[in-house]
């Protein structure tokens, strides 16, 4: 199997899209003409996927919401794997970090029970605690870098300096992370996350890591400027970006015509994105 | 109900003891007479908490075990709340870190439908990723500081400064971490996690947070210095710190003796940390 980074792609080729569509599917968010409850979430995921999966490169189902159901909710993300067409990757968001044996057993729970593609880790731990991910063939793991939430400047903005000769110089913690990141082998295997909230970020972390891919959440709901997120999360072939639209695409209308809607804001979102590059390669 | 904090010290008031058991508990690894499945490991739990409930303040479940058993896992995560002696407190060993809306989730699954008493989080992506777990009343949120794995050293020993005045002069990046969880709020709900084979950084921890419980996890099988790390870890009324072991007690045996052998290493650790705390009074 080829490792992850050319999957990803392949699978963007095949779709002619760099669009990932967030599956952060809140049981009490669900349209009015399904049942609120993990049956619900099934047939909302699978309509959402069947509407959408020729429009996206990628699925990245949110651990929590299907944690929050109880048992019967990591039944359903068992399910959705079987809904979801070979070639389009699935991305666990989970954002787990731990040492090496429980990082081992998250490993497993991702990669061989839940069949993911690849999973969002958080970087506090250390190598360590990434390296078991890096074990899967043709497995991807995206660490979290510089996210787009507020509280994203608490630790991710501080100005860190360090002895060591690979991360000289001062920085803030989100640009050590990403050099670190980059520094981490096995290449191909290892992505970042940055939100679109902060294309100036995105753009330096880009300089620094142009062989990774980087997922870019928050370019929907989460109010991000799209051409400045798109060209900043682009390598200089303009490709391995991921961009992640979910509640824009989920909940475009919350009537019996769902689906379609979704369908909709999700083509109409992947050509805004492949209008941006075209332009980008024109000038 | 009181604040976590509160009843952290009842917990342990009651069993004269500071002892947390990790219920680290990986499938493979169980006794040779049960059986290698999600029965098996709810057994071999069962009967471990029986043996130990009376001599620890907490239990810890590590959710990455139970996540790598399918769906079944959760179901067995579920089960074992019922068999915890009321008084004794329950930590879901997450270290979850999302943004808002997901933290949400998160703490949806760890406080109702999972009804743990506390959770570890990950401090990564700042305050609004660990505020909505501190709107539970009577739970807390354990925020890892600074962790017991050789991967620490890669983030978490950064050198930081910070133009904020709250954070001002230079200082590894754990005990930015530290003064920033001991400055949010609400008091009560917060703790820390610093792994016991770094005495010294606990001990620094330790100073800026007299008021933070602190869950000081490696204690047996990770080697750590016992009396050095119980020392360092209380406060100055020789309080609020959690020892944890979890695979020197689990394990102790492996033949049918197991849950004895359990309780043997269960009481002698418990017994050792009370000598330690006993012997600094008299001091």
């Amino acid at each position: 199997m080829d490792v992850f980074a050319n999957r990803l792609k392949a699978a963007s080729k095949r779709a002619d899209s760099m669009l990932c569509v967030g599956l952060d599917v809140d049981v009490r968010r669900l349209p009015s003409c399904l049942s609120k409850d993990p049956n619900g979430v099934l047939t909302f995921i699978r309509a959402i996927v069947d509407a959408t999966a020729d429009l996206a490169c990628a699925f990245k189902p949110n651990l929590a919401f299907f944690e929050a159901m109880g048992p019967a909710g990591w039944q359903n993300l068992a399910d959705i794997q079987s809904c979801i067409p070979a070639g389009v990757l699935t991305i666990a968001d989970a954002k787990r970090g731990d040492i090496g044996s429980t990082a081992e057993a998250y490993a497993r729970a991702a990669f061989e029970v839940y069949r993911f593609d690849a999973i969002t880790l958080s970087p506090y731990m250390g190598y360590d605690s990434i390296e078991p991910f890096l074990r899967y063939e043709g497995r991807g793991a995206f660490v979290i870098c510089k996210t787009s939430n507020p509280g994203s400047r608490d630790l991710q903005d501080l100005i860190v300096s360090s002895p060591s000769s690979r991360l000289d110089g001062k920085r803030p913690l989100f640009m050590a992370v990403a050099e670190l990141v980059a520094s981490w082998q096995p290449a191909g295997h290892l992505g970042l996350v940055v939100g679109a909230t902060f294309p100036q970020e995105l753009a330096a972390v880009r300089q620094v890591a142009q062989q990774l891919p980087i997922l870019v959440p928050g370019l929907g709901a989460q109010g991000g400027d799209m051409e400045r997120a798109v060209l900043a999360g682009v390598n200089d072939c303009g490709e391995l970006a991921l961009f992640n639209a979910s509640r824009s695409i989920l909940y475009a209308s919350d009537g019996a015509d769902f689906a379609q809607a979704a369908r909709i804001a999700a083509r109409q979102l992947r050509d805004e994105i492949n209008g941006v590059l075209r332009k980008r390669c024109e000038a």
